[in-house]
Parts: structure tokens; C-alpha cells; sequence
């Protein structure tokens, strides 16, 4: 283990640099941005090292080709997909996405050093544009891919400085591609775990059951703007409280049920210090394992919301501004790489580019540890172990999927 | 009282319009801007008028004298000083300040309707910038006057324009007049009530005991920053909850002592709907009758949102942004003229002029009853009958100080 962490140290150091911000440590890697646009080189580079040809689709997506890229279906000769994304939020962690890009090459390197013969080809992508940070859409790449955005929509994204996307990436994004599609007979991406349950677990690597279904509310409360100073308790009609309230009900009742939520965003008018304010908005963000816990969730807090709004002689407005369902990897898929593995299956809160592909072909996902749980922050982290740990699980993956 | 309430409408319609936004139905009437100038224009001919010339100091403040503007002094012969501003919050009420002005002219009128003959002169005044919203600085026409605030400091004030304070008046101020001000034998300021006191009283006019004491405090919340769809809730450090709990132990402790606090504005960092914060700032404002119990509140809230910030894992910084001690009204002239008008005495949480030159003379204030309670907002009112009601109480007490 320790030669294959010392490998997969000095292939890391070789990007670690590439966008780092030095005042916050945390990273600026924007999708088609200089930073981004530089490992990208350095992907090409690495496949290049490896013999492997690189096809860029239409859409900003790259792939590395250990095999022939013109054969393979979906009957059961495809290829196997790996890989993950460059992109980071604004000061993001280093490993939410390079990670499973860094990882697919030395895992093809593990399985070659064994002297493994795919069947199958073997392919390490990576996905442009996942976080969304720059063009506003999460899993930008590999929604135009499978037809899940439209091109035409997808091109017209435009970022802060009112570049679009089809500016940023050249052209005209290619759109859905279900002949690329049809060429791949898994996908399996590994990604940094996002929380710290294998920490707890004792573990190195879990392998993903689902993605959580999620949404976000926003919670309207209208008061009455008034003076802070000469106004009686009795008299008020603060919107504050009443988001205060809403802030801890939230918390309260997803705690009860294992589920996750948080009001991070908040909007207060006139958000002055001597005025009782006349609105407040809060954003709910709220996921759960299954849908009805969700919806029993969202339903509670929205109670507990309103019924203090009566208290405080508020005006509740509850409106649902975006709802993703259930994502359950193939479960065939998820328990037999958990066999192979030995490895505990979790879910997870967070969207990935494989919650996309998901829908399309059989999809897995592995999870490394993080020792601090954090993610998109500079906190985020892995050792050189643990990642060593996560690449043979990938080739033991790779090998259980492309060699047999 | 009725002729009374008609003449009140008659002169008060003159001035309705000057300022107002057709939108919000609240007044945009800064300092020294048009809308103000109109108004001190609409001053010098309403004492025109009367036959009461007007004299200008250099600080933006304006005097108009019934009786010779050059006798006068401290020791009993002194004027008798009344009138309040004509200037307005972003979209406030339109009795907040002109109220004052229009009575003191009408009560003119009913003392010489009455054939009153003043021993002391009788002074209706205008002050410049009472709301400090333009300039920043509440008060400073009167601040000026009595030297409270430093004329280069006032002259460099800017308006958000970058316009400074010594451009608009035209001149740089010409600070503390103690000359004039040993004119002045007692001051007494007519205001709209900030509040419903008088509603829950029962009665139309009430004089004023002391403005409470009251301040600002900077709660600053740091916690951790994470992803909200992937951060397990034990493994949080969620600032926007200790922010939620500190906003409900205000409310709590403030009911429980008498006295107001109120958090009506917060910063979230970065305030984003999948993120939990990590930092929140809220800006408490808290005023009670007694500087012992302000600041026990200050000290419950603020034990309060550190038991919760251990609780949450945060870390809590209190910094005072600024106090302001009690003002104690004179409370033999209080007393005199609650006893002259039958009317309860009652304490207000708002500065005033009345506030800033109760330091340099024996000050009193009159409150007119607010249907609403509401101030700062067009939501403020005043019946006619309950403003005819402030006249006549406002005529006896120039009559009880100026005229024996």
C-alpha cells in the first residue's frame, strides 16, 4: 500500500497546484476557465503517457481510451466508464472530483501491472462543468450527453462576466449522444466522501446505495416594518422571530427523522439595525433516504412555520423552488461491488454526474474517507492511504466489470 | 375643537404632497435636498406670514420669533423654544417631525386668538438633519447647535452622492452657538407617538419622562462551512442556529424585563441554499427604561447565545457598536406640564433633538397619539382631531412658560 500511496502522492502533487488560491487554500478551478483548461492538458498528457487515445464528444467531455473506442454496446460488450470532473465550487476542497480522475489512471496502471486483460474497454472520463459553479446548471456535461438539458439551452448558459457556454467551450454544445451512450456498459465513479460516516465506520472505501431525493423551499414570512426602538413587544409583527423559529423547527424535525436539513441563505428587508423587519426569506434545503420522510419533513417544518406565524402575527408563503426524486443506483450492481469490496454501502445527499447517468446505464459509485467530513472548503480531505485504498478498490472494480 | 381639527387639515394639506413617493405612499424628504428646501421655504412663509422673523444659524437650523430675537437669556427671561424637523426617513411618515412645526405655528395662533401676551419670546424652530438620513448622523442640526458634534467632522459628513454636509448647506457649519442657545429658556418638541401607548391610554396627547438608554451589539456566529445535502447533522457546526436560538432569547428576555430588543438585521457567509453558513452576524438593538436593566438584558441575551454556541459547536464575538445613556427630561417641568394637561407621562426608545438639547436646557416633549403605533413607515398617523388636541395642549404649555 504504501508504494501505491507514494504513486499516488507524486501524480497528485502534479496538479495540486492548478487553481489552489493562496489566501484561502481552497480552489478556483471553473469549468473551460485557464485553470480547468490546464488539466485538461494534463489529462490528455497522462492518457498519452498510457497509450490511451483521447475523444473529446461535443460537449466539453473528455475520454481516455484504454481499448478500441469504436466498439462495445450496451448488451453486455461495453466499455467500462470511470472518472469524474476537474471542476470546483468557488474555494472548493482538492479532492471533490480530481480525485476520481487521478484514481482511474493508476487503477488502469494496478491492473496493469497484474497483468489484467479487459474484454471490455476501459475508459476514464472527465466531465466538464459539474459543480455548476460557473454556468449555473450542476452536471452540465453529462446532462447534454444523455439529452437531459437541451444544447440549445445548455449553449445560451451564460457566467458572471456574460460569457456563454458555447463561447466558453468553442462551439455549439453536440447535445445528446446516444451512440457515445451506447458504448458504455457501466459507469463507476469514485469521489471523496462528502461527510464523515466512513470515519465512523472504520472504513476506507463504502460503495453508494442512492442519492437522496432533495429540494429546496423558500419560506416567505411578512411582517410588519416598524421602529426597534418605540415599538411594545406586544405590538410587533416581526418576520424575524418567526424565521428564527422556522430555522430551529427545521433543524428539530430533520434531526427526529435522520434526515438533513439547513436554511444556509436568508434575505431580510430593510435589514436595518433600528427596524423590525417587514419580510425575511429563508431557503430550506431538505433531504432525506426516502421520499416520504422528505415530504413528512418539509410538511412538519412548514406546520411548525406556520403555526408560529399565527403567534407572531405573520404571513407565511411556502413555495417549492426545486424538487429532485429518489436516485437509486443499481442495486444488483451496488451489493456485488460491496461484496467484492467488503466495503459498508451508504447513501449520499449529493448530486453527482452518476445521479445522471444513472438513469441510463447500471451505475456505481464508491466513496473514499474524509477524515474531516467537509467538503467544497479547503477542510476537505483524504490521506494518501485511504487513497491508495480507494484506487484498488477501482481496479478490483474495474477488473470485476472490464475482465470477465 | 373641530373648527380647530379643520384648520390643522387646511395647513398640514399645504405640505402633504412635498416629498411624497407616489409608490410607496411614504416620504423621500432628506436633508437639505429639494423636497426639504420646499418645506423651510413653506417655514418662512408661514412666519412671514405671522409676522415672525426667521433667523438662520450657520448649522442649517432655522428660528422663527414671535417677540424680539436679541433679548434673552438663561435665567428667566429667556425664550421659550418649540418645533421639531422637517426632514424624513427612506419612505417614512409624514407626521415624524413636520407635525411638531405645523402645531407650533398653530398654536401661535391660538394663543394670540386667546389675546396671550408673552413675557418671553416665543420660538418656532426647524432643525436641519434630525434622522441622520442623509448624512449619517441623527440629530445634527441640534448636535451642531449645542457643539455636541465638531464642525469639521459635520462638514465632512457625505451623503451617499458623495455630496458633504458643508456643499448642501452651502457653507461650512458654524458649530456650537452658545450665544444662542443662552437665548433659549426651555425647549419643549411636539412629536407623533412611536408607538400605542396612547391608544392602550386612551388619550391623545401624553408628555414625555426620558428617552430610554439603548444600543447595538455585533453578535458575530463563526462555525464551519459544509455542503447541507451531505453534512450529517451531528457532525455540524451550523452558526445560523445559535443566530436563530440568540434572535428567540431576545425576544424572550426582552418581554421578560419591559423592555425592547430586536434583531432586524443579519450577514450570512456565503449564504448559499446548499451550504451551511459559515458565519452569521446579527446586529441586536436594545433599549429598556433603565440603564441597570439594559444591561442585564444584553448580558441574559448574550449568556444565552454562548450556552447555545457551545451546544452548536460555534464560536460567539460580542462587540458593542454604539450606547447611548439614558435622557432624563427635566422632571419638575415634566411633572408641571402633565399636571397643566392631565395627561399620562410616558417614556419613549427614540432620539430626538428634544433628547440632544435636554443636556443644555430644561426640555420636555409631547407626544400625539398613532392609531397604528407604526413610525418610519407611511403606515404612521395622527387623527385631525387627536393633532388639534396636540395644539391646544402645545398652546397651554407656551402659555404656562411664556406668558407669566
Amino acid at each position: 500500500m504504501s508504494d501505491l500511496a507514494g504513486r499516488f502522492r507524486e501524480l497528485w502533487d502534479g496538479i495540486a497546484p492548478v487553481g489552489r488560491d493562496a489566501d484561502s487554500g481552497g480552489y478556483l478551478r471553473y469549468a473551460l476557465t485557464a485553470p480547468e483548461l490546464r488539466l485538461r492538458e494534463w489529462f490528455r498528457a497522462q492518457a498519452d503517457h498510457r497509450g490511451m487515445p483521447v475523444s473529446e464528444d461535443g460537449n466539453g467531455n473528455l475520454f481516455a481510451w484504454w481499448g478500441d473506442p469504436t466498439t462495445g454496446d450496451q448488451t453486455g460488450t461495453g466499455a467500462v466508464l470511470t472518472g469524474s470532473h476537474f471542476d470546483s465550487v468557488p474555494h472548493g476542497g482538492a479532492y471533490d472530483g480530481p480525485l476520481g480522475i487521478v484514481s482511474a489512471f493508476l487503477a488502469v496502471d494496478e491492473l496493469r501491472a497484474a497483468g489484467a486483460t479487459p474484454v471490455r474497454p476501459v475508459v476514464v472520463a472527465a466531465f466538464v462543468e459539474e459543480e455548476g459553479a460557473r454556468f449555473g446548471v450542476p452536471c452540465l456535461g453529462s446532462r447534454l450527453l444523455t439529452g437531459e438539458i437541451d444544447a440549445d439551452r445548455a449553449a445560451g448558459l451564460r457566467d458572471a462576466a456574460g460569457v456563454s457556454f458555447a463561447e466558453a467551450l468553442g462551439d455549439r454544445p453536440a447535445g445528446a449522444d446516444p451512440t457515445l451512450l451506447g458504448r458504455f456498459a457501466a459507469f463507476v465513479e469514485l469521489h471523496v466522501e462528502q461527510g464523515r460516516a466512513l470515519v465512523d465506520a472504520d472504513a476506507p472505501v463504502a460503495v453508494a446505495s442512492a442519492i437522496w431525493p432533495h429540494g429546496r423551499w423558500r419560506f416567505e414570512l411578512r411582517g410588519e416594518g416598524n421602529h426597534a426602538g418605540t415599538t411594545r413587544m406586544a405590538d410587533r409583527r416581526d418576520p424575524m422571530l418567526t424565521y428564527a423559529f422556522t430555522v430551529l423547527a427545521a433543524n428539530k424535525e430533520a434531526r427526529l427523522r435522520g434526515a438533513h436539513a439547513t436554511v444556509g441563505r436568508v434575505a431580510v428587508e430593510p435589514n436595518a439595525t433600528n427596524a423590525i423587519p417587514s419580510k425575511v426569506t429563508g431557503w430550506l434545503d431538505a433531504r432525506a433516504a426516502e421520499p416520504e420522510t422528505l415530504h413528512d419533513l418539509v410538511e412538519a417544518v412548514q406546520a411548525k412555520a406556520a403555526e408560529r406565524a399565527r403567534r407572531d402575527g405573520t404571513a407565511l408563503t411556502v413555495t417549492p423552488e426545486s424538487t429532485t426524486p429518489l436516485v437509486a443506483f443499481d442495486g444488483g450492481l451496488a451489493g456485488r461491488l460491496a461484496a467484492l469490496l467488503a466495503a459498508p454501502v451508504l447513501p449520499t445527499g449529493a448530486g453527482h454526474d452518476a445521479g445522471v447517468l444513472a438513469a441510463h446505464l447500471p451505475t456505481a459509485m464508491l466513496f473514499v474517507r474524509n477524515p474531516t467530513g467537509v467538503s467544497h472548503s479547503p477542510a476537505e480531505s483524504a490521506t494518501d492511504d485511504d487513497c491508495a485504498a480507494g484506487v484498488v478498490a477501482l481496479a478490483r472494480v474495474l477488473e470485476e466489470l472490464a475482465c470477465h
